[in-house]
């Protein structure tokens, strides 16, 4: 179904609004020096949506000195108490994470909407395995299920609507893949409200990227999902890397340089690992979009670089270079990555250039 | 649609058969100590079918001494030349990737249907962005679509099938993940070929893991693929263990110890991933299914714990921990590592008395 749009500061999400990529901070926000230098890195690595836990009034009074700085919008993170949420509605914050199941009585929530649509901003519920309503589970033999996980987000979104609050993101997000995509399923099949996915707790390191990528990109392959955050333990900035990396894979985005590279079999003894790392290194600050093939063989060679705006399908001692699926030039192999190189800093200028 | 069966040695795939990962060598088979060697990582690794390229008569007759010595089944990949696919399943190669339209005549792809008949072994066509025909090229603007990837794919099974080959597995990859998802799709709604899945040439590393993650994984959780390769460039072992961890995120495999772990927020300073990678390092070796929860405070912890068979949930300067959902023991921060690792073993031991 297609999404409503909500609007968080100047950022569009839902509506088929490009898909944006947030992060949240891991340093206190009352750590003002550190903090703001983990949302210029956050801001710097392409994050467009940065959240903070806001766990106290100190943090939120923080707020007002931290988001005048901040470039992209800023969303509160709130548990427990709506006070916090209000206060930083009032701070500045560009939207509120809050549920309505877990700040006390429904009057709590009334304040909340109230505040909410006075600020003009919107709201996003997070379900996750762990919030899901006892009567809920109940119904579902005391597990977690992705019909239960749908339904708490849906009891949810009604217990806000009922304030008249309907600028209201959900997620719905579990460690376990599957679930996660079939509960999606179940509420976007039902509900028009954008959806923030991600795969919750989903790990560190390969472990945490693995199961983000196949989380997230298939339901992003289904046309579920109009913003992601992907859950990595560690620095946030993995987490937008990683991100914008899914929405690339996802035919999303494309901005920078895409090495695309055979895994080379005994056809070759050319060392294609060596050459993507320089090539991935050198070019890493290119925002263009760009292709680059290296290719250990001529077998699917010319075949795939033809796709790509620069290529090499290495042969024998040597290297042919493609352009657009010509043939550009045949070097040896220390010539190839010096000349790939030049040639993408050339793609590049052409490219700016139109 | 379900798809057929096909046995690979004694590996089935198709039909509903556990999906199984593949890998390629990229050593030589006429470097016959090397590529032992690397065969025997690959199996450690966990590989369930290893191909190998056999570009040459002496790649051919090096199987005859290689295959003997495998724990897994060999599948024989060749181009152009016929003669080696015969050559290569007289060696006792348990399946061979040959594509009908790059070795020549339509006789010669009635001598190789006549061979793995008579030898009993499936064959398995591999499409790719670089191998779709001309004329079916044409009919698509020049371009490669995923109709025309299809299509080829389509035309290669029946020239196959025209001289009674119908153990015939069919993989359809492009660099481009929406298009090879696509592609699978149109195909497989059409055939009941077993498909192999993969993402070619997707790179190197971070890059490479996720556009296979998010193709692979995509098409999974579709209910499309009997197999997969992870192509990455460099060592194939990271294609077997990146492979088995997209299966595990699909839910398709459970072995060994998955963490879960919350990216940390400002709600907490433990460490937390520090403590995953000591979990993690002391746990690879384990193969029992099992779940730990390493969580930075309260707010999901304990939820998310409830699901994992053992879990902490940091707080202040302590940790709770968690078995299956009821809390065990409060320890100091300390102690909190320690103990998970020893109710991990225990937990092992537990699982494999059962």
């Amino acid at each position: 179904m297609k999404t409503r749009t909500i609007e968080v500061g100047g950022v569009k999400i839902g509506g088929g609004n490009p898909v944006t990529v947030q992060s949240m901070l891991t340093v206190p926000l009352t750590d003002t020096e550190n903090v703001l230098r983990q949302i210029s890195d956050l801001e710097n690595a392409g994050c467009e949506i940065i959240r903070g836990a806001v766990p106290d009034q100190a943090a939120a009074t923080a707020l007002k000195e931290i988001i005048p700085k901040m470039k992209v919008p800023f969303v509160a993170d709130i548990h427990f108490n709506y006070h916090l949420a209000i206060a930083s509605a009032e701070a500045g914050a560009a939207k509120v994470r809050i549920n309505p199941g877990n700040i006390g009585s429904d009057d709590n929530v009334r304040k909340v909407c109230e505040c909410l649509r006075y600020h003009g901003i919107p709201a996003r519920i997070g379900v996750n395995s762990g919030s899901v309503e006892k009567d809920i589970l109940a119904r579902y033999g005391g597990k977690v299920t992705a019909e239960g996980l749908a339904e708490s987000a849906e009891k949810s979104v009604r217990a806000f609507e009922k304030y008249g609050l309907t600028d209201v993101a959900v997620s719905i997000k579990a460690t376990d893949v599957p679930m996660t995509i079939e509960a999606n399923r179940v509420f976007s099949a039902r509900y028009d409200n954008p959806l923030h996915i991600g795969i919750t707790e989903a790990g560190a390191d390969e472990e945490g990227m693995i199961y983000s990528a196949v989380g997230i990109g298939s339901m992003l392959m289904e046309g579920i999902g109009d913003t992601i955050r992907v859950s990595l333990t560690g620095d946030p900035v993995n987490e937008v890397r990683v991100g914008r990396e899914i929405l690339r894979a996802c035919g999303l985005r494309h901005e920078g340089v895409r090495v695309i590279s055979c895994p080379t079999c005994a056809r070759t003894d050319a060392d294609t690992l060596s050459m993507v790392h320089i090539i991935k290194k050198r070019t890493k600050d290119i925002t263009t979009p760009m292709t680059v093939a290296v290719m250990g063989c001529v077998v699917n060679g010319p075949g795939e670089s033809k796709q790509a705006d620069i290529g090499v399908a290495c042969t024998g001692s040597r290297g042919v270079i493609f352009r657009k699926g010509e043939i550009f030039k045949t070097v040896s192999r220390d010539e190839i990555v010096p000349l790939l190189l030049k040639e993408i800093f050339e793609i590049e200028k052409e490219k700016n250039a139109l």
